[in-house]
């Protein structure tokens, strides 16, 4: 096993948090550094649950002490903060696993319309790989810069993929009703975001149009080679954790339940975290809790109408567990390395 | 104001509760009676919280006691059991507001392929009123025996109404995307209506067939006069109560959201229980918890895709506060009587 | 009924939310208006739920707008803020029901020790009156200044009256383990009180010393004529509303449960907002929720000790109802006007 | 590291479930075979969560299939269930690690009255040892039959043992309130434990006595070697998992928060799954969610009084994780085989 000196940017917010969580257990970790603008002191004090994680102390993000000897950075930075600090990064031979959004998109324009802002180093668009590890882990071997996807477009993209790549999907058709757990929204204090606001409350949000929208289209568009949209509708749940994608679709031919099944079945057979539900099981956001897996389940209520329903964890394959996964396949390691969880139940 | 002896069967039950909660404070009803199956001694044995109905007694639904003297009668029985019930009152002169799906279908044969059994009593199927009252109020008066509509096709279609009438929506795209809270799965104990089971989780159920399938069928061919289906596809969130339906849907004519609002406004202009939202508003359930209120959002996120977010309360609009509104109209009353509630915040 | 013009000042917070949902329905408030420091626009741009109180819109608390012929003010304002309002309000002939803890201890030192800053006026602590009802309601009649008490001190209080008047309780034995819904922390926004954080979770906080300690001391001191302490240990509950004080002491002198339930039970005959539970029924936090009622239950588990639990909605009986119940009081109304609420169930 | 044959009985529970989970991630399990009365299939019909586990199919208990070779046997029965497995258990040969209460007191009359019926089999009372590790565990390895603790003594015991050794507690001054999590009243559907009856709610139960208490009662006079007794107060949470003890006792001696903070951690200095606090921060139920840990956390909110704060994961050290770290005991393997385990956060 590898020994790796690896860090951390962003560690007092969720994904980070989950890094943390995810990588003091992981074989191949010989040193692990956090680092974060809005934290100090001890990682447990910020975090007293994680007690494993408590010889770990908040460096700078640009200090000689945090950066010295870096093999690997995940940055679990907001959108705008990451592409403030990939140039150096790069320049200093350390690889790069962002979870953010400022390399996910191949357009600049479309990527500066999207998030309101300019973007600091456009150069970098090019020379980074979006890493969806079921559609392009081919790419990751010799990859400096690695964006991760957003958890809307992962959840959305493998509950779509097998279909999509079959041409069975009318483009005109699709739409995905999503629902997330509270903490997409994040660790910084909001109202909406409150357990007195939102407790015992389902809400839609974002229905006019989400910022993952361009992303989920790019993907969509890569998959099938042709310009495609879809009615994207984003929800919060009142839980914490936990993201169901159903997707809606007319066939663009003639297909049964069981083809659709054997279509996914075999598509995802050598996916260690996909698994595919046999029907008319579908799968709840309980069973992929704390885990990297996405569990996708099939149904055809009329003849040429298809409803997948994907569930992952949105700080666990949608964002932390993914990183972590695409961190594996980048340096060469077993894909499993440091991901064998199972969720608690109840 | 009228003095009125009103009975509930079924009011051991969580719509049957509800309707207590409702009459008892209800200024047209001089005389209020519960009857259950399950339950017997005072009511606030079974539901301590409601200390103002702590006079009532349970009494059997076939009693002298129960029906002597009683105007109307409230059904809020499993399906199945109304039609055994129905019979006797409506020859007693009794008025039945049924909350069951047991009226609800005109098509016997349908009633009985969705129920899975033989109906008790076909015959009455004709006489009775299906109570939407955003749709039919025009035929409570006379009406002996009212069919309340279910939690499900009371969202989707006050959500889809004015469209339909307007012969807005391309019959062959409709998705209606629904969530409800645990209430919807009745007091009755089971596994997967637990606490430990069901808190910070979220899933989809019933996927390829819901039993309120034909119900809504039954009402979009009423309105828009020709046969019509859509994928209605049911999910369970983490709350006690609660119902959004998010409607997606395929313009058959140009119109902007600005159109929209305004045929939506216009149509519910005068209807007390139904608030449309100015966009981009979207209501939340909360909103409406423990209400008899449907508040609607809308959005049209791509040129000619419309999203509607219609909320209701799954045990008020969605069942008992909807049940008063009818008996109000019925007996000629204020519609509003009985009904002004407010939903706590937070 | 008199025709009266009320105001809220800090409408824009939980307390205040709740006192205009009571209040917009009070029979006797001809006019009703609202201020806040952090809102403006309408209420119902802040609380889109309470559509009844959408013709409210948001003023300065020193208006002539917002003051001008105004009868009675409500300051729903957080501690420290109050004290800057009230001499003003006092001087244009305004009566003053102030929920924040400003005016209720009696000793100036004391409330400095406790709030950590000077006391703005501190020449009005004498005049102000302590507003709980069950002990001080003869002087609210001519009262321009009344004071209520928190929500801990008001669950402690009730749960421990009967008993502590009887001089049943040795002093040095008292425990009170509290646990309160997130909503007792407020609507501004902190990161211990996002769902994310405290769903699923919890907890003790300030268990060497709460700001309500002295509060609750003062009240013991006052009915015993004693000084008295006791050991109080506030908790949070993953739920939006609730208290549940469980009260624990050892008896003085000898009694059987079924002495201290009529003790409580004869204490409590008059007061309509406490209501005794039969043994060994205790209440649950739901069944008064949107309540202004106090539930209390009592064990006797060992020879000479006792258990009292007591259970209030903190938003209610702890802070709006109650601020409601003694302006009822204050103005000569019949007690319960505006505050015949029912819990929803479930 | 060992290769052993283990069983479950009562796999179909949650304690059960929990083990399973522990188990086929246990490093010296060659083999995991499991039972149940009310399951059959795969494990995974039950539970589709636990992928893991999907190899595992229920059998007999009593079957030849299940006991052939079997090293070790869990119980996670119900009370009143082991004691009839427990004999042939043991005649077999096989080691016996129960879950539930059939063992765990001494005196067979205090037993039977407790849990309200006879004894199958009180002679195999005296060779059954309490199993609470941080106490018990010198006594783990020859035993073959190994009593594990409930959730409440484990929470309360731990609270309070160092304490109660060095003679610091008042024993008349005792009180335990106590939280637990909804999945303490198990998985067998009953209305109190649904979702719609238990979120939002907090309330107390079995305050007249708990079927804990002498089990308690029992732990204390073997460490004080004087009869003793306790004001325990169970209570109900609205979430999953979790127990926090709130221990409240006047101090026999005069002692500092500093003395008592050096007590309890020199006491549990060598003990890996009890952490001590610093005060004044005290521990939450998410911290231990998942876990084995008992976090501990001090306080002295008067001269003579302490609060101690004790959080579990009442499945965890609860239940199944003490039984896995009681099964390494006896099995003379390191203590933290199988049970290194962090809590998701959030």
């Amino acid at each position: 096993m590898q020994k790796i000196k690896a860090g951390i940017v962003g560690a007092g917010g969720y994904a980070g948090a989950e890094l943390v969580r995810l990588l003091v257990a992981h074989p191949a970790i010989a040193e692990l550094r956090i680092a974060a603008r809005d934290a100090e002191g001890h990682f447990t004090d910020t975090y007293p649950a994680l007690l494993q994680a408590s010889h770990l102390v908040f460096a700078r993000a640009d200090s000689a002490k945090f950066r010295a000897g870096l093999d690997t950075v995940f940055l679990a930075t907001p959108h705008g903060v990451s592409m403030g600090l990939v140039p150096e990064f790069l320049q200093a031979g350390i690889r790069v696993v962002d979870l953010s959004a400022d390399f996910r998109l191949r357009d600049v324009k479309l990527w500066e319309r999207t998030y309101q802002q300019q973007h600091a180093c456009p150069e970098y668009l090019d020379q980074a790989v979006y890493a969806l590890p079921e559609l392009h882990a081919a790419q990751f071997e010799q990859a400096q810069l690695l964006a991760c996807p957003g958890c809307y477009p992962t959840a959305v993209l493998l509950g779509l993929l097998p279909a999509l790549e079959a041409g069975a999907i009318d483009p005109d058709s699709l739409v995905a009703d999503c629902k997330s757990g509270i903490s997409g929204a994040g660790r910084k204090p909001k109202t909406s975001s409150l357990f007195a606001e939102s407790s015992e409350n389902f809400s839609a949000y974002a229905v006019e149009g989400h910022r993952h929208q361009p992303e989920i289209e790019q993907l969509l568009t890569q998959v099938t080679g042709a310009p495609a949209g879809l009615v994207f509708t984003p929800h919060l749940a009142p839980m914490a954790r936990g993201m169901l994608a159903t997707l809606h679709f007319r066939l663009q031919q003639s297909m049964t339940l069981d083809d659709l099944h054997q279509l996914y079945s075999q598509r995802y057979r050598d996916e260690p975290f996909v698994h595919v539900e046999t029907p008319p099981q579908t799968p709840q956001t309980r069973w992929v809790r704390g885990t990297n897996m996405c569990r996708i389940g099939l149904a055809q209520p009329l003849e040429n109408r298809v409803v997948v329903v994907s569930a992952i964890d949105n700080l666990g394959k949608g964002a932390a567990g993914q990183a972590v996964e695409v961190f594996n396949l980048a340096l060469g390691m077993p894909r499993q390395t440091g991901l064998e969880l199972t969720p608690t139940v109840p």
